[in-house]
């Protein structure tokens, strides 16, 4: 059997663009004692995947050049000499951008239930997006009814999730998102009680204080940089932040005002936040979060490229920020 | 009777001189049902006062020109018409740089209990100070044994007492001070296992890597600013860090490296701790620092300076920097 994979064909420079993967075919190996056989039906394109084709110092070694892509995906057993896994069973974990992955487990982050909702969704709902902003909000924010969550990136996969969990616990949720109609679908499809445009605010230090007349007591944070700084001058006593992500500051070391005194005199909490200390927990993560989305209150929406060529365009889209969504890849079937 | 008091007569302007109190006589009003007369023994002179005597706003509301300077200080109940507080029994609380208080209560912080040293370590080891020291580090930096603890103003009255905590915790503690004196008393007396002078130091990073060569788990900081930047680099993965002080930095923002990445690489937590929210605990961190001072496990020093019209000269003393310990004043017996 025949396996197409997209592997790592030199690094970014810096720019990241589609031509930095390249197509490779290669006949599946047979499989020996403890190893089985999933082929992909979803791709993921992450936000993450910025920092694993650099080589810069990261919490993750990066993709070699050479090796496939590293991904999250959503297969089925076709194939296995495990006892743990039988064909015909649907398996979410790091399985890379190709259309089979030989596993031994060691990949593996949960076993997926078909009776939860349609297959993509253990992609992002039910998966590392999903966790990402249920432990990141709910560990670190720890958002009580009624208080202020402001969530930059407020449309993203990960952003439109936090927002919506934390209305559901009954807060005050205000987004900030670049693009018009990030911001309609931020009040529309996510719930948030107000939305900022940062791109086309005339002063968004302003715009903000007025959509948080109570001021701000969790921040989920995507990007840093001067939405930050407009956000965190808004503290209230006790503020909790969580660092998601850096996208709006350049990996380079770049200056900005000194923090100290917010969160000395706020009694601030700033903490960085990893989902990969905590894939280990994602059942817990789905256990919070499949009971939300049944009730309706998790919307989502994908932007799906078809086919694995096309991965690495949904991940120019993505990082470009013109997508609309969770972007996946669906392998033909 | 007579009370002798000093007031503030000016905001700084913006240097804190001994010339912006002023003495003032009156007579100590008769006690009201539910008040008691306490004379005080010691005062107390802390960095917190730098913020009290301003109108910047603060975590706490300034001190009002005509008022008596806040302080806490130690004293003796002389006169009593309160059931819980009789005369002969000792207190610690929030009595102002004067030398008779009269309280309700509601400025009592804990009833001295004289067996357990000294009077004036009530002030510090077993104050305010202690606690700061206690909450601040166990509660927010939370250091394990082997664990790397670095301090700023290592030599401070807060600073000694973190150091030494963390010591009797198993950690190597490193400790940054601005002077030589102070670096040889971090090393003779408060045990640090390493010390550096960051005003003579030629390359304060440098150094400060070859004193950690394992990282730094945690950072009790009182300064911010570039010895921060310097500590910060060092961070460890999961990295603690109490921001307790600012004193390295000017009251307006100044700008400095940002720091979402390295929170976010390093999953590190920075949080701001105020001991004003913490002393309503006092009893709790008594309770934890007790053991350690009579296994002579906590040093300290003290500047003692005599009379009350001496405590401006001790203000003036502790932020200029050039005091060696705890600036306390004697009253008269």
């Amino acid at each position: 059997m025949k396996n197409s994979k997209l592997v790592l064909a030199t690094r970014p420079s810096p720019t990241i663009s589609a031509d930095i993967f390249r197509l490779e075919e290669e006949q599946v190996s047979p499989l020996s004692d403890g190893q089985f056989l999933i082929k992909n039906h979803y791709l993921s394109v992450d936000p993450a995947m910025r920092g694993w084709v650099t080589d810069m110092p990261n919490y993750i070694p990066p993709v070699e050049i050479g090796a496939v892509m590293r991904s999250f995906a959503v297969g089925e057993v076709i194939d296995s000499k495990h006892p743990d896994y039988a064909v015909g069973e649907f398996v979410y974990g790091l399985f890379g951008w190709q259309e089979f992955t030989v596993s031994d487990s060691s990949d593996i982050e949960r076993k997926v239930n078909l009776a939860d909702g349609p297959l993509s969704i253990n992609l992002h709902v039910l998966g590392m997006t999903g966790a990402t902003a249920w432990f990141g909000l709910t560990e670190i924010g720890d958002p009580k009814e009624g208080e202020t969550v402001v969530v930059s990136t407020a449309a993203g996969a990960v952003g439109s999730m936090v927002g919506q969990i934390a209305k559901a616990r009954g807060c005050c949720t205000i987004g900030i998102t670049g693009s018009d109609e990030k911001a309609a679908r931020c009040l529309k499809e996510f719930g948030y009680d107000a939305v900022l445009n940062y791109k086309t605010a005339t002063d968004l230090a302003d715009d903000l204080a007025n959509a948080c007349p109570d001021g701000v007591d969790v921040y989920f944070d995507n990007v840093s940089g001067p939405i930050t700084d407009a956000v965190m001058n808004l503290f209230n006593i006790g503020a909790r932040m969580t660092v998601c992500g850096v996208i709006g500051i350049s990996p380079d070391h770049v200056d900005g005002p000194r923090v100290s005194r917010t969160m000395l005199v706020k009694r601030a909490k700033m903490q960085g936040f990893l989902i990969f200390d905590h894939m280990h927990r994602l059942s817990e993560a789905v256990s919070g979060l499949l009971p939300l989305y049944k009730a309706g209150k998790l919307s989502f929406s994908e932007e799906v490229f078809e086919g694995l060529l096309s991965a690495p365009k949904g991940l120019e889209s993505l990082l470009a920020g013109t997508n609309q969504g969770k972007v996946i890849v669906k392998l033909e079937g």
